[in-house]
């Protein structure tokens, strides 16, 4: 994966930038604009909380139209307001916003779509954000990737980026996590463009691929968020068009890459996180098995303390596969910490304590549990339960 | 609910002891046994995960048997160790516990029941506990619930004990809890005791009402032991007997307060709890939904740490609700912290900040959700998530 700071503005043909517009009480930057020079082919995945934000309706709406799916000029996003809960007001003020942005940037309002994330039932300070997207959009810059990815931030301590640039297209993204990230997608806000030429259906196709196995296999808390939105746009401005069935297949993959590398600093920078854990299942009867083993143990809360506190306690990690809902045998399963293999045959082996302890001492945690009943697997990522996770989400709205 | 310090030894015809055995490094009561002078009926819950502790798989069998089931006459129970994840040497280790308790006492191994808690995946020290039984065994008395009460103490700050007198027979019972406490039962060690005469399939049908609506309804962190078990013993010593239908639904009414009584005082105990938190949703269209939409709040990270912070961060019930899987209309939901209407018509209502705070300052917080579909309701009671429980479950083994 290309380091490249730009993000969004990688491919060709699209701008972004970042500016402050007061949304944060800290001055920070708050409001995103990624522009495309033409026409792009979009699609989106969205939380599926039934408590959904106005931002995230009023983008499946604008999705649902053929026509505008594949005529998508720009996002605009805000941080510092989820505008979720605000009832048909608070769907006025994103209707608002995405005019506001058209007439800025000369496109029309069904060209743009809307992002929030921030404190959820505040209505948007509309004045301050039509005077920031005024302020944003003469600033829309190829080299304003970086910007943006900092303008979506919460209590993300880092930005974001990931570019993929060495085929004949390119694949760039920005994404925004920390808190309140759960599987079943959708769980942060991420835009992804690409120059690559592609249909809106097969562009949709290869997003819900690539999300299966990246964005929807991490969790930090196993809440679910109201806003959470990945959208990407295609505008084609590379020549070179995806349609036969191998290219659609590589695409698929670079995007997965992308969104795989996203999603992990999602993890990596996990509210009060000190660890990131790789937890792998093999020998599931079939893949979805294995995924729900893998997340009750990554939404353990004894688990995720233990190995904050750097305590080997792998029989919180057998229990949490004992409560996953999966017909998991005991007596099949075996479990490593890093290479030690600490339990297996229904008991614990006669590892070193101190081995143990010493797999999960480091930043990079992997733990294995194989379950002895087939041949499927599956790997989630998540991160520890410190201190400061408690801190922030004690004081968050302060 | 009288408070009773002697719990299980309330009831006619039961001693208790607890002793300390050298299980726990502390040197605190680690110990305890509960005898019945007569032959019990008894019913039992047990914990539903797959992995299950020896003591859990030893009582399930011996309860299968007809005539086993009517003539119980002993729990031993130590704390320390949970005898979970041990294989069977472990199994073999819960035989002898209950052999040498048999022994000792002057009846069969097969009118013992055995109940372990403490750190999983560790061999039970028999030499320790063959000496703590004989230690044991002499001391049982009619004053002994208090002391039994604390020896299955694990992370528990305090003995929870109940009992109810005032009626032609006595109910008394014991718990401990702290963390690892869920839904789905069977969620903490508890033994309770009767000195009516009923039979064991009444027992059982009265024992299932009340913990649907008792240790059924609390959740500490959402992870769900291999230990779990509830044991209910009916010695008949009162003279009284259950047996037609009145009878049997006011005995199961006093059950359930004695488990409503025990399963609170778990909550209020949970690790590192500094509030109690009761969740009622009105609104349901059944019992079930409404459960499932209280637990989907009373396990969101991201709500109990806002009231542990007091930040009445009411967006994030709001979401909890929205992520439980039942189909709640947010335009339909009414939320109230204590008194105070936040939420309504999908939008803050014109609340006072400082009224909400308020509402979640004290110790005891009311949170009321109405979901505007139907007639059912259902309350469920949780803690908060603080700094203590990172802390406590960051170095459990150590």
């Amino acid at each position: 994966m290309e380091n490249s700071n730009n993000g969004v503005t990688t491919p060709k043909g699209f701008r972004a930038t970042g500016v402050a517009c007061g949304l944060k009480k800290t001055g920070a930057l708050d409001l995103a604009l990624v522009v495309s020079d033409s026409d792009c082919a979009c699609a989106g995945v969205f939380t599926t909380n039934r408590v959904q934000a106005a931002p995230v309706l009023y983008d499946k709406e604008t999705l649902a139209h053929a026509s505008r799916r594949r005529a998508i000029r720009v996002v605009v996003a805000n941080s510092g307001c989820a505008n979720a809960c605000t009832g048909d007001a608070g769907l006025a003020d994103t209707r608002e916003t995405a005019e506001a942005t058209a007439r800025a940037l000369g496109c029309r309002a069904d060209q743009v779509l809307v992002l929030s994330t921030g404190v959820i039932g505040q209505r948007l300070p509309m004045d301050k954000l039509r005077a920031g997207i005024a302020d944003a959009a003469p600033r829309v810059s190829p080299d304003g990737g970086a910007d943006a990815s900092r303008a979506i931030m919460t209590t993300d301590t880092r930005p974001k980026v990931s570019a993929i640039s060495h085929l004949p297209y390119a694949i760039g993204g920005m994404a925004k996590g920390a808190g309140m990230i759960h599987p079943n997608m959708a769980t942060m806000l991420s835009v992804i463009t690409t120059d690559a030429k592609i249909e809106p259906e097969l562009l949709d196709r290869a997003l819900r691929a690539a999300v299966g196995v990246s964005f929807n296999r991490i969790s930090i808390d196993g809440d679910m968020s109201t806003n959470d939105t990945l959208l990407v746009l295609a505008n084609g401005a590379s020549g070179y068009a995806i349609h036969n069935t191998q290219q659609a297949a590589e695409f698929t993959g670079e995007l997965t890459q992308v969104c795989t590398d996203l999603a992990k600093q999602l993890v990596r920078d996990g509210e009060g996180a000190t660890k990131f854990v790789e937890i792998a299942i093999t020998g599931a009867r079939d893949e979805s098995e294995a995924v729900r083993v893998a997340k009750s143990i990554a939404n353990s809360p004894l688990t995720k303390t233990a190995l904050y506190g750097g305590d080997a306690n792998w029989g919180r990690v057998v229990a949490a596969a004992g409560y996953s809902g999966v017909a998991v045998e005991p007596s099949h399963m075996k479990l490593w910490f890093g290479d030690v293999n600490v339990f297996a045959n229904g008991m614990p082996t006669d590892f070193d304590e101190a081995d143990s302890t010493r797999a999960i001492a480091g930043k990079d945690i992997s733990i294995r549990l194989d379950l002895g009943m087939g041949s499927a697997s599956a790997t989630v990522w998540t991160c520890d339960l410190s201190h400061d996770y408690v801190t922030i989400n004690g004081k968050y709205r302060t």
